[in-house]
């Protein structure tokens, strides 16, 4: 269970690599650089824009924060050994993982992955030891307003846990380094129960939002027959986690329906993704939580209907374009 | 069940009005009216290309049939009263029915509705009194291909039917008319049974191709995911027709899937009028059978699903458009 997070700050994660640097990577590796990391940004697409820019800035409450300057790099043999890789990379391009990550990582190395879903902690435990692992569940509404521009609609929170395993010393440390950071923390005795909990919001909003023809999620809570389709598949995935030993209440069920409509007309990363032509993350929030559902045998009749639907769209959308 | 039609051609019908001038309008009046019956095209936004025309075209089997001059009129009152009314208009119209059915009814008139789904005879029966009323599933592949014009790419077979009874002598009567007017037909003792299973098809097919796109029938069938879809949608409708006493076997959902490939890259109207930009029918196909299936019990999630973004797609590009 999330638990608040004691102790006094402490910079264990000196030297800290950013390996895709969208919305979270740039808010967070801009606010760990201004509390004192050594944050290293590893880019692409951004890279000459951000070089000539040579800051990194995040808007936020009314106010900016900007990071002058910018350690930002193109290949990860530039940027080199690290305490910390924070992966915010979207899984569509999981592939390039081992790549980007090897030349970062010293014996001691830790990678944190924000990453959304089902998988990704496994993924990348797969390629360099369970050891290494930490995940991360950022509940935040963030969006890219430019080149090495961020600006955040609500202040985020962090749900942070161990791959395989409770807690330790370590991630009370990188949670108060965090916090330190000046983001709210909470500690995740178990990652994969934290990360079932996140899927009862993303599962229903950034697919109903893609697969209703490109709507926000105002229009979703706002249409009788989309709400209650969000509460059915929010119900499935209470009775998959429970098939899982996680017991999600149905309280929790309506907190994460009830939280939605006073954010407004907000477009799930999903869905901006969509929009703006590229690939949907469709495996780890619907592919690979309906398989293991589907292993224990629990029937999701819903998502099973909106992941064929999400992946056929994916894949109409690269045929036109291509 | 469905059964050959015997006896000799007769027409009992020798007055046809046809409500709704689509691809199936023209082409049953077309055939009706070169068999000899008097038929009266009500036409909206083809009149006046088909006037200057001065005909009706279907193109079928590498020939095509023509039917001139052609009695064309826009508004019911210069159509006048006649024997039997074909309704071919798109269900989405129906609140239209009463203005433009009164003025062909004389004491005697039959109404033959055409439309798909499950609702439009109990409608018109509502409007003119169920003794009026038969229905017609029409298993047609023809799509309107210019004004006045139909091309048929698989000659089409009704089954036809009296609403909430029995066939009965007038039954007969229609499905010879039909008959020597070269349609093949099937009496079904069951209205509503028939209905049930023409949604096999419908539901499935039409409905995934708008869901997932925009996709013909061969990308569904091909694709795994949507084919499971398909098939698991099928059975839905399946356990609904059961709640109702019809037995629909596997049998029969085995069949209407595998003359699916066959068809090749086979757009259904739902999807020709989604991508040019018409309203879907989406009541009377997934609506109506969604609700009489959960008023006898019966849970159809899938269906469920997909009526909630069919409609919200609908409306989603209707508020685009306005």
């Amino acid at each position: 269970m999330p638990a608040s997070v004691p102790g006094p700050p402490e910079a264990k994660f000196a030297r800290i690599a950013v390996v895709g640097s969208g919305a979270l990577g740039i808010y967070f590796g801009v606010k760990l650089a201004l509390s004192g990391a050594d944050v290293r940004f590893l880019m692409r697409g951004d890279l000459a824009a951000v070089r000539k820019r040579g800051s990194l800035a995040v808007k936020e409450n009314g106010g900016m924060a900007e990071l002058r300057p910018v350690a930002a790099f193109g290949t990860p043999e530039e940027v080199g050994e690290v305490d910390l890789v924070l992966v915010t990379l979207k899984a569509t391009a999981n592939r390039e993982l081992p790549r980007l990550l090897k030349p970062l990582l010293g014996p001691r190395t830790a990678i944190l992955t924000l990453q959304n879903g089902i998988g990704p902690d496994e993924e990348i435990a797969g390629h360099f030891g369970p050891e290494r692992v930490l995940g991360g569940l950022a509940f935040i509404a963030a969006n890219r307003t430019g080149p090495g521009e961020v600006t955040c609609l609500h202040s985020p929170t962090i749900v942070l846990g161990e791959f395989g395993c409770p807690v330790a010393e370590r991630t009370r440390a990188l949670a108060r380094q965090f916090e330190a950071a000046g983001v709210r923390m909470r500690l995740a005795e178990s990652l994969l129960e934290a990360r079932w909990r996140k899927l009862v919001w993303n599962i229903p909003f950034n697919g109903l939002s893609v697969a209703a023809g490109g709507v926000a999620t105002d229009r979703i809570c706002g249409d009788p027959l989309l709400a209650a389709e969000v509460r059915a598949l929010m119900a499935e995935v209470q009775r998959a986690g429970a098939a899982f030993g996680f017991n999600i209440p149905d309280e929790f069920l309506r907190q994460q329906f009830d939280v939605t409509p006073p954010m407004g007309p907000y477009r799930p990363s999903t869905l901006v993704d969509y929009l703006e032509g590229r690939e949907v993350e469709v495996e780890p929030i619907w592919g690979e939580p309906l398989r293991r559902a589907r292993a224990a045998g629990v029937a999701m009749p819903r998502l099973s209907m909106l992941y064929a639907l999400l992946k056929a769209l994916n894949e109409t959308r690269r045929q036109r374009a291509g």
